[in-house]
């Protein structure tokens, strides 16, 4: 299992890219309420929004009066150190985003999941759950565990975070895995590399217990809204619907202009209030994808450019890791964002996608995720929004639905060609992107210079 | 795409290996009524016998009285030429084991079968599906179909054997699809090797009309009931329980123990008239499994030997091509059983399991066969009897349950050992197998003794 030193040293999050701590403002509609954790919990499903999965969002940090009696109990349990996605599983799971999961799973959830991309109920309903969710150990950890039932789980600096009890440990077949999630098992995919190739040979999955709420300290903490917390926003705005867009990229004009018209047409459909979860992907992610701390700053550009109305998008970290399983993985966000109580999904070509790691070619069909998804056992009540194709206007100057009709008046900018033009500190045509939101992007390939091997990143889509 | 040459000259149904014609003569209940083609096929569906999936048994085969306008009809499409393989799935979908699939998967069913393992019906119900059932072509065959809405299937001889309309042509993924299937994409996996990769890269769907039924003419048509005419016997012997044994391979008397052991549960459980169907597999198998003929030879000396009662016995061929892909494949074998009027399922260690094709291990861990099968959806309605482990016990010199408090008694005869026996014109322990089939198995690799490449071939587990 990879030590937590060589995951900080790995270039994923290279040390050189993150900005000086910023303040992110947005505008005042966004600042949100922060007041639910004092609530009692059972209040926070509320009439309006949809259900999460099982029917009751699961929540596993313990009751602040618990906490010290949950420390010592740790204390005296064999220890199982996190690696830092661990730890962002562990944020996913405390606040119910895998909902009804509540701890990382044995083996019949992760056998459903590699098969099945759902999971049974005892009362006969389904679920999905398409991405393994689960805990590697090596032979020795499995040792130092031995017949105890629960084990402490640890961080890097052997902070207790949380107890998993009612512990099953099972073996950890890699290459299924793989094969199973990514339908292939070529060299090269970022999470598996990361995180499964070089792991333990065990599954150790049970109950979690988690001990106070995860915090990464970087200044964006309070963006990282939980499920119930982003129930109560939506609640608070009175909500009638509420639309999701999953991101780990800048946002351009033609994601505001999908954004924008999507909200247009659930009014038409007779909804009063539509609200969207503007969602950006916060955990691992590759490493040629912006990091999170300069996208936060060029979406809060787009905010404060007025691109996207504040009123009516609330801007949230999503705290998942990013699998780049395509069709498998859009599942996860679509799930996941359910639990958060999102009604509509809106979902692009190739969603969690990216080119074959060893063909020349992308790795997904870039239908299939969508087919997929709409299909997809568990996520009968969740209304798929497919992304319409938005391209550069030569005719009108900004970013507009695609008319095949007149295909000429289009501009195609691909993701590694706006790389290169932010890279050369070039502008792209005036209305591709806010002009805040593109001085960051500037400043992010700027910050990156020092490191200078020269290379062009591969192209990354939304 | 392969070509029926190519397919012939293949070592799977090794010509040197194949047995003179032999009478095949079960006991008198075993001889089955054919009269079912003649009856009105609403008719089929018997209280009592669990019901297909979807409702109804899909049957494809054309009315007799239209059979001309057909060919005729066929003559003016495009044609499609079968493989062998291709060929035993049109036999497959043409009965309705694959029920409610009316034809060559779409992508819709070939996605949701690769993600789900199941598919969901227009009525929101799901049954299981978990095997790819699809038709490759390559880039001329697509050509030559151009805009076409219908094709005419026809095998090696250009006859014309089925029609297959409303067709839907689209890629054919097939890393993605063997990952997905098997869980590994490592050279060596046998029906991968035959049929995907170097099959076309398109599939092409669409509802299939057989012109009559399909027949191998190989002196073992009469054991290849379809699932109606299963369900007819079923009936015709008052079963109100009907248990499967899938196998491909010699049955000893462990498996004979095992079916006659489970027998005498049903009754306990209150049963009055349980039916065991004795079911081979009769489509492609690997090469070094024991070819179909042989098998077919030595269960009748079984029946013959009185090992197992023909009264409560129902021999017949299940015409699907093997796999070798673990629980995935596990699901199908099941699931086209439900379809023939099994509510029980006879699992057992590793089912359709093989050796890893690289390394050296089991492709699959023996648990996870049974472990999915029993949460497989659409299949809930099935009861799934796990096999229980049988081994020679020296103490009372026959096949026993293994009594791990007694160890020491017992001796596992592994599928090495006893082929290796077999060569060597050894006899194995008394009470092992009935001397009859001993003698069919001892006379098979005698046949294959011209070969002569002194190999030994792998462990070959039911």
């Amino acid at each position: 299992m990879a030590s937590m030193s060589t995951l900080f040293t790995k270039p994923t999050y290279p040390a050189h890219s993150l900005p000086k701590p910023f303040t992110t403002h947005f505008a005042p509609p966004l600042q949100l309420s922060f007041k639910t954790k004092t609530r009692p919990r059972s209040a926070r499903i509320r009439a309006g929004l949809i259900e999460p999965d099982g029917g009751r969002l699961v929540q596993l940090v313990v009751e602040k009066s618990q906490r010290d009696v949950k420390r010592r109990e740790a204390l005296s349990l064999p220890r199982v150190k996190l690696t830092k996605i661990d730890l962002q599983w562990v944020h996913v799971l405390s606040e119910g985003w895998a909902s009804p999961l509540r701890g990382f799973m044995r083996q019949p959830e992760f056998l459903q999941t590699l098969h099945f991309n759902s999971l049974r109920l005892d009362d006969g309903s389904v679920v999905n759950m398409s991405v393994p969710i689960v805990l590697a150990i090596d032979d020795s950890q499995k040792h130092s565990i031995g017949e105890s039932k629960s084990v402490a789980l640890v961080d890097s600096e052997d902070n207790t975070v949380a107890i998993l009890s009612d512990i099953e440990i099972y073996k950890h077949p890699k290459e299924e895995r793989i094969a199973r999630t990514w339908g292939t098992t070529a060299p090269g995919l970022p999470y598996a590399e990361e995180t499964i190739t070089k792991s333990g040979d065990w599954l150790i999955g049970g109950d979690l217990e988690v001990i106070e709420p995860i915090k990464y300290h970087d200044g964006l903490d309070r963006f990282r809204l939980s499920p119930a917390e982003l129930r109560d926003e939506f609640t608070r705005r009175n909500a009638d619907a509420v639309f999701a867009f999953q991101l780990r990229n800048p946002v351009h004009n033609g994601h505001a202009l999908l954004m924008t018209d999507t909200r247009r047409r659930l009014l038409e459909m007779g909804y009063k209030n539509p609200i969207l979860l503007l969602h950006p992907l916060g955990g691992f992610t590759k490493a040629d994808d912006v990091p999170l701390s300069w996208r936060m700053k060029q979406h809060e550009k787009v905010l404060e450019d007025g691109v996207l109305d504040p009123e009516t998008t609330v801007v949230s970290i999503f705290p998942s890791p990013m699998h780049y399983a395509g069709p498998t993985e859009v599942q996860w966000h679509a799930k996941a964002r359910i639990n958060a109580g999102a009604n509509f999904y809106i979902v692009g070509r190739d969603p969690a996608g990216m080119s074959h790691p060893v063909e020349k070619r992308d790795l997904y069909d870039a239908d299939h995720g969508k087919m997929v998804l709409s299909m997809a056992p568990g996520l009968e009540r969740l209304h798929i929004l497919p992304f319409r194709v938005a391209a550069y206007d030569k005719t009108q100057g900004k970013m507009a639905f695609f008319d095949p009709s007149r295909a000429q008046d289009f501009l195609f900018i691909s993701g590694t060609k706006m790389r290169t033009l932010a890279k050369n500190k070039e502008n792209p045509p005036d209305g591709f992107m806010c002009p805040g939101g593109w001085k960051v992007l500037v400043e992010y390939y700027d910050s990156l210079a020092p490191a200078g091997n020269g290379k062009v990143a591969e192209p990354v889509p939304v």
